[in-house]
């Protein structure tokens, strides 16, 4: 399972990033392949990050893929798999986060991994949305086609994993949603053996749709005008994301608490982002329409 | 006590905010009152939140004064004084950050705060020094004038605040400080009964010595010259700032868990910040020379 979900997610690395580029139009993917190596010698493994910046329709792009493994502190095993004591693990995935110049298309976020920590493994995943003006038949897009994803494998998937999703792109010192969402999913497969290899159908599926998620969006609102207070709104807004990467994502704290590599932890994090002291916008504005909606996730399909 | 500490924090922020509009030249602090009221009912007070933006120094600086109450969580509770449950607690400070827009002129950050947890009170506070560019003969300025506040108290002081100072403002997982240091306190008064009165007039003194520790390094530097790539330099550095407070600063995590004002927590983040994956600077230039401080942290006095 270990070769399968590697080989998997490596090869789903270089299609996406292909098809990113071709998109893009203009810059392209660097090619990082890193190392893990810790002077305790219980750490090791490494990955492949790949990086656009200043592209046509990409301000910064990156696609993670990593394959490592080591000791989980007794502080993370416990949260996992509910057992005391460090715990040896082993993480492979892709992880990609694509923040766009125009704040007429949406930055989103996927990431797809399978996991084992002591005697259990299991895949997680799921991809979400971030829009900063709010088109509904872009967040009905993307969310139809990750409902039809979910109903041929499971009926019950896509409103858990939508709630779930939901639930968890949230600030809650903000009360607001990171997004519209999308789907997230966890610990599939890790309780019942049976249902592993299933979960392995669901999450490279889930990751080769991906593209057809998002790359029409993208299509639609490439061309859509902006100015400069768009791109302010867009900002700021990459401020939240900031705020959430940061204080909140498990996958973060992850990263950081097993001495993972910095700089491919937070390539997640936004090329420009700006703070402002108690911006305000109006109800009636597009700013205040997505403020809403943030405020108060919405059923997209 | 209480009355006391508040009383005179709030007169020292309108102190520092005049003197810092002077300082600026341009643009004037907002004067910003807010009560906390929470609909469980066990919480309560509030606070001034003064803002500057877009100066003629200052590309942003917020000066908080609050004076709060409410129920710790316990697992803060834990932490402050090693009682499990939950527990009343007052607080009452002030803390300023303050992001010039030249990269030369350095950020700077202070806090001097009352604590009452359960049974027990005491002061905390310090000040730091963020530069972008090293110019020695202000972290000297800085640490000297620590330092001899530090001797009119107790001669231990300055030794002990100064490496707690280099050991809080730590990014552990970029193995670099936040800045080159300047003095950190806690828990003063808080074991010994006899020794909270000192701990005040130290605390007191100390946030009247803000200005005279990081005045004049700004009259020397306002005036240097700098361009597009200093600046860049900076709104990079400034993503290390936002990754310190919002990963590490445990001013902000009680703030945000004690269900405190989002907004005025948030004003320590600077207004614009860049991330780039993977930037490497040589050993030898001027933005290097920073790093080698930052990771290994020298005596200034």
């Amino acid at each position: 399972m270990r070769t399968d979900a590697q080989h998997h997610f490596k090869s789903i690395q270089s299609e996406i990033c292909a098809a990113l580029a071709k998109l893009d139009g203009k810059a392209t993917f660097s090619f990082d392949e890193w190392q893990r190596s810790d002077l305790s010698g219980s750490h090791g493994g490494g990955g492949i990050t790949r990086v656009m910046r200043d592209g046509g329709l990409f301000e910064s792009a990156g696609v993670n893929f990593s394959a490592v493994e080591g000791t989980l502190p007794a502080e993370m095993a416990a949260r996992l798999v509910n057992v005391s004591g460090e715990l040896p693990f082993f993480a492979t995935g892709i992880s990609l986060v694509l923040h766009p110049l125009s704040p007429m298309v949406p930055t989103t976020h996927a990431n797809f991994r399978y996991l084992e920590v002591g005697e259990q493994s299991w895949f997680g995943g799921g991809m979400d949305l971030t829009p900063y003006y709010l088109f509904e038949e872009d967040c009905r897009h993307f969310h139809q086609t990750l409902k039809a994803l979910c109903e041929r494998h499971n009926p019950g998937y896509y409103p858990r994993f939508k709630r779930w999703c939901d639930e968890y792109f949230f600030l809650p010192h903000r009360g607001e949603g990171r997004g519209v969402g999308g789907i997230f999913f966890d610990y599939l497969g890790r309780d019942d053996v049976a249902e592993l290899l299933p979960a392995k159908a669901f999450a490279f599926e889930a990751a080769q749709t991906f593209l057809p998620a998002y790359a029409p969006i993208v299509s639609r609102r490439r061309g859509e005008p902006w100015e400069e207070a768009h791109r302010n709104f867009q900002l700021m807004r990459r401020g939240r994301y900031v705020e959430f990467n940061l204080l909140y994502d498990r996958g973060t704290l992850f990263g950081l608490k097993t001495n993972g590599r910095v700089e491919s932890i937070l390539m997640s994090l936004p090329p420009l982002v700006r703070w402002e002291y108690d911006a305000q916008y109006a109800p009636g504005s597009r700013e205040g329409a997505l403020l809403q909606v943030l405020r108060q996730p919405r059923e997209w399909s």
